[in-house]
């Protein structure tokens, strides 16, 4: 979730590591963009007219005397998803891409966005709206210093602003005479008013004690021993991630799309739990749960969600120490507190507990990924009957897939939207068909899904691609390139405390090998029923060192642009390694239990080693969802597994060859002499 | 050189990642160490008398109104290797590791340094002393605030403290109220006084064309360049680092040990170049090679080496804005320009330009890497000879080798204390023979030789490993994995501008497969009579980006403590790799040539890739080397050469095992059946 800090799309922590796509400018003549340069202007149907919204906020910036307003894309706990009622850059500027910050002045209204968005945005703006195809801090200052007169103030919401944000906006005006100016009445919701969807209200349920790894009573002493044992002796801890609160209490909801999580924060000290959330929202068995009704050290205290900066600012005016982390904490809540009373880690020692599994939470995780396989394995063996009948769809697809998902225990829907995407789609970084936009699958092309489920147990997330007719060489070859790639990261030995980011080339080089490469990250952590994204976890520079018990996925990828796109993403537990010699060595068991395409692997590429590891891979896939298949007599499903999952050997080896010249040189030697 | 901000001792750069050696407590009982607890104190021959000393520093501390002056180990330009004179740590305290810093307050006096000096320190150091076991600031900072009064002042030399030093001790003291006071006249050396070493006084030299990339004036426009070109727009660049002022004039002489430098600072602004060094030290052809006669843009107006920070400081009173690399920039200029007149990089630009060699340089490193090699085979082969006869010890070995070089054309020493070390020496970090303490090489055990020199044309360092008699499997085996991870290393593909941090584990990944590994880095720059460790190009996670023409070093290893160690050192050159599909790829071509013991190496654990890289490059040595042998009529050496470079083959392969099989079976049938 750190990743909205760059001013990219959540789910795109792995594409922010590198630009994938090449941007190619937006053709102004078509009809379906906007043309500011004609007068009249074109508008295309879709655009937004902003007129008076802008003039609404416009009123509010100069009733606070600002000279500009800053509204940026994220929600009050830097969410990888957020809510309807918190679009709020998307509601002023018409424009619903997930990565853009907007600027309002007196005179002049502008849209940062990256090259993924542009012509979304010529299609959503209208033309009170400038389109800057940049991202980043340093060109919204630049033009705010042109824009605005010196002495300016430029307001914006501390409880959207991450710490980094704020010095980074702070930094760059230094010394420019303009101020920022933290205002916690967000004014476009002043604007917004009534129309502003509703902030959720559904009711915060408890998770069955058979889906969590521990109560929350253990989790919270395990927090405050950390808290004792610190040098530093903080007194409190401060959470603000949604799935920090979530996982403490083992308390879920529904509020954020894809995600379980109510909108929270706790402030956890060495004597109270404090809550602070929608009371109304538990029910008396949740209240008595939680010990909401008495004030001791083991009892939480609930508070108004609203309530969350005075009664921090209030809890920092004691003789205390407050423990965040500063890639969750929002600048509202970092401002209240002085900073000599401040413990800043980049993760809360919330995120960095969760982020290693106990044997309960490995178990759950591992069992929704077998009932996760039957769903996608369900999937494939559908497609590979209609596909050639030329009625599927990348959307129907997406839908379907998604709908034998909902068909497995314990499901609770998707875990971020499907990506189904075929041929010249699946190259494309952010693509997701919708029902109007889509494209045909076809045994001609290549298919990627990407896609995964919210479980009570767990979350999940894999990606395969296929191709159900004859793919071309150069397919081949990359394909099994990357499944080289991403098996050579699997088998990795590595000692513990490697950090992701020191071994995550291992997936790279089989393609680097021959000049190719893929433009993201490779991999991410996985909750339990939480972010399917879960930070810390990965093979980024800051993600945190690898230990046993973490999850992670392990997804390399190729794409040709305009022609096709390959990613086999699997999630793997970190276990321990045995090796010849005793030592701290880790390496991964993957989860994920569904076969990649044999019409796509080049066997002759893979080394010895990779074959066995890919064999022994197919018997555990075979020994862990063929006896669920057997049991729901999913009988098609189950010989389609076998088929899928049969050894496969090394085209007619050397050696054989050898030995059959030899044996008929011998033959014909003997016959000639005999 | 920036390795000096952690605390350690400069070649260590590689072993300072990791914790390499497991500390033993020192013996007290031992006759050869002090022992403060007995009344009166045991103190060993070694241990100095620093008594006088200290009375004296702490009558300078008075005089300041000081509670506290800190020592450190460095000189004021970073420099890998101090001078004599500068060697105020081990002045004061009789201690002459290389790494430790010291403290002296009214009352105490101590010593902070890591477990590799801890004998030492007991052996050197008298009564007067503290020894602390822990390095960094925040112990230093600890213990100063329990042993000063509140109020108090601790003093420094600003020209002995990085930036990050001060910054360090600046943020630890804050909110103590202790401050840290800058003082430019050093204490230690008021007090050294006619004992201090002189300061050095021999010529400095302007190297023969032959042997620079580009003339100086060439230089200083290129660097002009990248200041008009920047969007900061600098006025000056500030050189701090010595090899970055004997890199840019292209002047040499001899004022660091292993290193051929002089004490310099560089000021080059848009339209003057100002050099400041001690001006009597040049010769009339060496001033008029400067232009130093005129003030023009190209020439170079020399200023005394002492003026340095009065001149900066004048300068920066100007509408000007000046550039430096914070890694080695001494914190007595830093703090003289204002924050608003600085372009603070990790690196000044003379550090990244010079880093990357261009078509003369890396002819010349390589032309240097031929004739090293010759000198290294001169001695391998006299060793083969020698050591069964037990006469070769690892002094007077290492005094061969810099023996050999010196032989060599263009030979100007070593260029860093060549480590040769004999079984379980050779697992120690920080081992060098001295006349005193040595072992004896025998046809029994390993035996460990890392040494280099500097040439006119170029410097060079390489490591290789050797066993005379039977080496046991582990150690063929270990030396087998640390070989096969140089080589996955030396023939790895990348994308252009990876960084070292990425890929360094393709070095590891063969020793951790069998839960084996290295305690210290991978790799290291070097230059053309430059550096031997020059910063910033490496494997660590503080260099920069890989670009064609870099030069580094990759040596993996292997240590078994208490009985063997092994280092496979070679220097390679960043060049363009040819990939199947276009693409900027790059990879190393070794420029190091001796072959490695064939005695040590277990073929079968090689891969076919790996086998036939190595006979690659065993026939690259050959074309290299022979040729050179041949002309000075090195017969031996050339047989040598030849019968250590014979294509190595892999053990009968199964194809052939089977092929027989077969072979057998069919001729056993056809016999039995005719």
């Amino acid at each position: 979730m750190a990743w909205a800090h760059w001013g990219c799309c959540p789910w795109l922590i792995l594409f922010c590591a590198y630009a994938w796509s090449h941007p190619t400018p937006v053709d102004l003549a078509r009809e379906d963009v906007r043309n500011c340069s004609t007068s009249p202007p074109h508008l295309p149907v879709t655009a937004v007219n902003t007129t008076l919204r802008l003039t609404a906020l416009r009123q509010k910036i100069q009733a606070w005397n600002l000279s500009a307003y800053i509204i940026p894309d994220t929600d009050a706990h830097m969410s990888e998803y957020i809510g309807r009622h918190d679009e709020r850059r998307a509601w002023i500027t018409g424009f619903t891409g997930t990565a853009g910050v907007a600027v309002v002045t007196l005179r002049k209204a502008a849209l940062w966005t990256d090259s993924r968005y542009w012509t979304q945005a010529e299609r959503q703006m209208d033309c009170n709206w400038e389109l800057h195809k940049e991202v980043g801090t340093t060109p919204i200052v630049t033009w705010l210093l042109a824009e605005i007169p010196s002495g300016g103030g430029v307001g914006f919401d501390p409880f959207l602003f991450s710490i980094d944000s704020w010095k980074s906006y702070d930094l760059a005006l230094q010394g420019s005479n303009r101020q920022l100016v933290s205002i916690t009445s967000n004014l476009v919701d002043l604007v917004w008013g009534s129309e502003r969807p509703p902030v959720p209200s559904q009711p915060i349920y408890a998770l069955q004690e058979a889906f969590t790894g521990s109560t929350w009573q253990e989790k919270v002493s395990g927090i405050r021993s950390q808290m004792q044992a610190h040098s530093k002796a903080p007194t409190a801890v401060l959470l603000s991630a949604l799935d920090e609160t979530a996982w403490l209490f083992n308390l879920r909801s529904n509020d954020i799309p894809y995600n379980p999580f109510f909108y929270s924060y706790t402030l956890l000290t060495n004597s109270s739990i404090r809550l602070f959330v929608n009371k109304s929202r538990f029910s008396p068995e949740t209240l008595q749960y939680l010990n909401s009704s008495c004030t001791g050290p083991m009892c939480v205290q609930l508070e108004d969600y609203s309530q969350v900066r005075d009664s921090v600012q209030a809890y920092a005016l004691e003789d205390v120490r407050i423990w965040i982390g500063t890639s969750y904490t929002m600048y509202g809540l970092y401002e209240v507190i002085p900073k000599e009373k401040l413990l800043a880690d980049t993760y809360s020692p919330v995120m960095v507990t969760k982020a290693v599994k106990n044997s309960k939470e490995q178990a759950l995780l591992k069992a929704s990924h077998v009932r996760d396989a039957v769903a996608v394995i369900r999937y494939l063996v559908w497609l590979e009957k209609n596909v050639p009948k030329g009625t599927v769809d990348e959307f129907s697809g997406a839908e379907l897939v998604d709908k034998f998902r909902g068909e497995e225990n314990f499901s609770s829907g998707p875990s971020f939207q499907t990506i189904s995407a075929s041929g010249l789609n699946a190259a494309l970084a952010h693509y997701s068909p919708t029902k109007e936009m889509h494209r045909k699958l076809s045994s001609d092309e290549m298919y990627l899904v990407d896609s995964g489920g919210q479980y009570w147990d767990g979350t999940t997330d894999i990606t395969r691609t296929v191709h159900w007719g004859t793919p071309s060489a150069f397919q081949k070859e990359a394909y099994t390139r990357v499944l080289m790639g991403n098996i050579d990261l699997s088998r990795l030995i590595f000692p513990a405390a490697t950090s992701g980011r020191m071994v995550e080339a291992f997936a790279r080089k089989a393609l680097w090998d021959i000049g190719l490469n893929y433009g993201h990250g490779t991999g991410h952590g996985i909750g339990n029923f939480l972010c399917v994204h879960e930070w810390p976890v990965g093979f980024q520079s800051n993600n945190i060192k690898m230990a046993k018990g973490m999850f992670t996925s392990i997804e390399p990828g190729y794409y040709q642009e305009g022609e096709f796109g390959i990613r086999l993403e699997d999630v793997a537990l970190v276990v321990e390694a045995k090796t010849k010699y005793p030592g701290s060595y880790l390496t991964f068991e993957v989860v994920s239990f569904v076969p990649y395409d044999r019409n796509l692997i080049d066997v002759s590429l893979l080394s010895p080693e990779q074959l066995q590891y890919l064999n022994r891979y197919y018997q555990t896939i075979r020994e862990k969802v063929a006896p669920e298949l057997q049991n729901r007599q999913l009988l098609e499903e189950l010989a389609w597994l076998q088929k899928h999952t049969e050894p496969l050997s090394a085209n007619a080896p050397h050696s054989t060859s050898l030995a059959s010249a030899l044996l008929a040189t011998t033959l014909a030697f003997l016959i000639q002499n005999s």
